[in-house]
């Protein structure tokens, strides 16, 4: 096990009708920015609701609206200077994980002299942030409970991750029941989103035992609750489960103690900033070619590992044989269970044109990683994936 | 799952050489009051090495040593006195769960315009408490990172357990070489200690999916790392595990959601509180024997659960065998894996002279627990683990 700092500072009010702690948000200030998304939130009557218990505690409400998945630089911009002209005090977040990275980003930049962007390249700017509230309607990207933002700026085709103590929300409302009208294809894809977050910590070269427990027991629970929210789009247990599993499978939690680079985000992050998929399916198609090229001689106990622990395969069976079944499980598992596309063509990647280039930035993210990928190798994967 | 505020803004620095962190103490003022044990902390070497940072950082350092497992309100109340008198401004916990109880104890005290016992029987008063730090040398109680203390006053023969936000340690440095010169016996009873703290939230009626598998996780650490530990004292990785473990089992992440009273610990507690016997041994006693006498039609499934998932047991056996086998393999886990005695009478317990007193104190901590438990209920569990 690593060396590790872990601090999670967040206040999580989680549970059916938590949105009642909002009134305490006056604790920060008189003047807040509400960010979110599409009209969603309205007809949720989340916004409503939200805006009562605001003003009956006094503050004052600003308004951003028309935060997009992949959340823009522009959107960013334009919130910082909502705060700078109204001396705002404070940022809430009501959405998913781009309306709250969003919110992050305008909770730094409101502090800082100069373009939100600079942070956003060279996060130890940020020195200070807004204080950051959320209220989660998506179980996906654990950017509630967590340090990191995700911002694009598709005029230059990049999406870069920022990481700072600063941007750790103050306090977030998770209520399972404001993810019931999900669509199957976002719960799905938030699913494979935290499947994904967590894969990419558990196949490490400097694991910890308990760290590696921690993550098939996320793993266990999407595998199950995932399907059941799909089917049952209001059952509470299955999404509740999937809510406070996207927070621990990102928050530092399962990654304390390893420090090995992700690769399949990256990988990702260059699909959604060229063509503007979304994120999770992204991840599904990638995750089993990925797998796929990096089994080796000196992998497969892991594989194994996997295998046994997280899809209940035979110990007994040929190591080879239940490495390769685990990776079919988790191919099922994102096309058969999950309703995933199975390759890149189906999400309307159609010829290899950007590979070349999407790989040779998407490298640089990689370095460090459980297996070392040249661009040539990230290359293959997206091939594999067409 | 039920709802849950979870809230551990603790710090944490983890590995070997994190003492350096200690430095960090001068954000919170001038005069630290450092609290410890006997002499192991000399012996060992970071006596010295906090000493000498501390002082570098231009802090002042008062002492109170002599803390006693099962610590005693009389040393809360000297720790308060100096802290008063002083004007101390936090206070450094070096030790185990019970000099870091002790420390929280002071820490409120220092704030409270009355006497410490009041503050154990009535933590509600508590409103503030001075910065809490610690260093942690054993794992076992969790405390390094939760809210809870729990004080005794053997004059009454009284333990109780308080809880606090107040409580939560603002860092707390777990360097896992410190655990190196830990007894094979209190490793052992450390290890039983956070068996128990999982137990008591696994065995629930509400439970969450998540939270299931996250005890699982940290049973199935234990399990493996704990007798390492034993047989190998300067193991890195397993006592690594073990202290890391011993902060999740208790520090809500695995209670979250679940709202169970616990029971082996009530019941453990009065036989600390009569005999002073050492509390993880006492639970490692009475926890199969809770076992047996709480398995029935309306918990055989769950013991199924337990055996399968913890245990590798085969989940196509018959239902009642798999739960015999379960408690079967957590008796034998203590006894022949740990090397903990099997009976109260080995402790030292020979009669049953106080048992009906101490169930009667026992039975109002186990209100609310998954089986409730009469006071003849868990004299029958004194009696049989006689």
């Amino acid at each position: 096990m690593k060396n590790f700092t872990h601090f999670i500072p967040t206040r999580i009010q989680f549970g059916e009708g938590q949105i009642s702690h909002l009134s305490e948000l006056a604790q920060s200030g008189s003047k807040v920015l509400m960010v979110y998304g599409g009209g969603s939130i309205k007809k949720m009557g989340i916004y409503d609701k939200a805006m009562e218990i605001l003003k009956e505690a006094g503050l004052t409400v600003y308004e951003l609206s028309g935060v997009q998945p992949n959340p823009r630089i522009e959107s960013v911009r334009e919130g910082v200077k909502l705060c700078k002209e109204h001396g705002i005090d404070m940022v809430l977040a009501i959405g998913g994980g781009s309306t709250i990275d969003c919110s992050k980003a305008i909770a730094a930049g409101a502090l800082y002299d100069g373009d939100a962007w600079d942070l956003v390249l060279t996060p130890s700017k940020i020195t200070a942030a807004l204080p950051i509230y959320s209220v989660l309607t998506l179980a996906a990207t654990g950017s509630e409970m967590d340090k990191f933002a995700v911002i694009s700026d598709m005029s230059k085709n990049e999406k870069w991750g920022m990481a700072s103590d600063h941007l750790l929300p103050k306090m977030s409302i998770m209520d399972p029941t404001y993810t019931f009208s999900v669509s199957k294809r976002q719960t799905a894809a938030g699913t494979a989103d935290i499947m994904s977050h967590t894969l990419e910590n558990y196949f490490s070269p400097n694991e910890g035992f308990l760290q590696a427990r921690f993550c098939e027991a996320i793993l266990k629970t999407l595998i199950t609750c995932g399907p059941i929210a799909i089917a049952e789009p209001d059952n509470y247990e299955a999404r509740a489960n999937l809510m406070w599993a996207s927070s621990h499978a990102i928050n530092g939690f399962v990654s304390d103690g390893y420090r090995v680079a992700w690769c399949v985000h990256p990988m990702e992050h260059e699909l959604s900033a060229f063509y503007d998929i979304t994120h999770g399916e992204g991840l599904a198609i990638l995750t089993p070619h990925w797998m796929k090229h990096v089994l080796s001689n000196d992998t497969v106990e892991k594989f194994v590992e996997y295998g046994v622990n997280v899809w209940n395969l035979n110990p007994s069976e040929d190591k080879w044989v239940v490495a390769e079944k685990a990776i079919e499980c988790t191919r099922n598992f994102f096309v058969k269970s999950l309703g995933i596309p199975a390759t890149l063509r189906e999400v309307g990647i159609t010829d290899e044109e950007n590979f070349q280039i999407m790989a040779e930035k998407a490298a640089k993210g990689c370095v460090g990683c459980y297996v070392p990928l040249s661009v040539e190798d990230i290359v293959e994967i997206y091939r594999a994936a067409l």
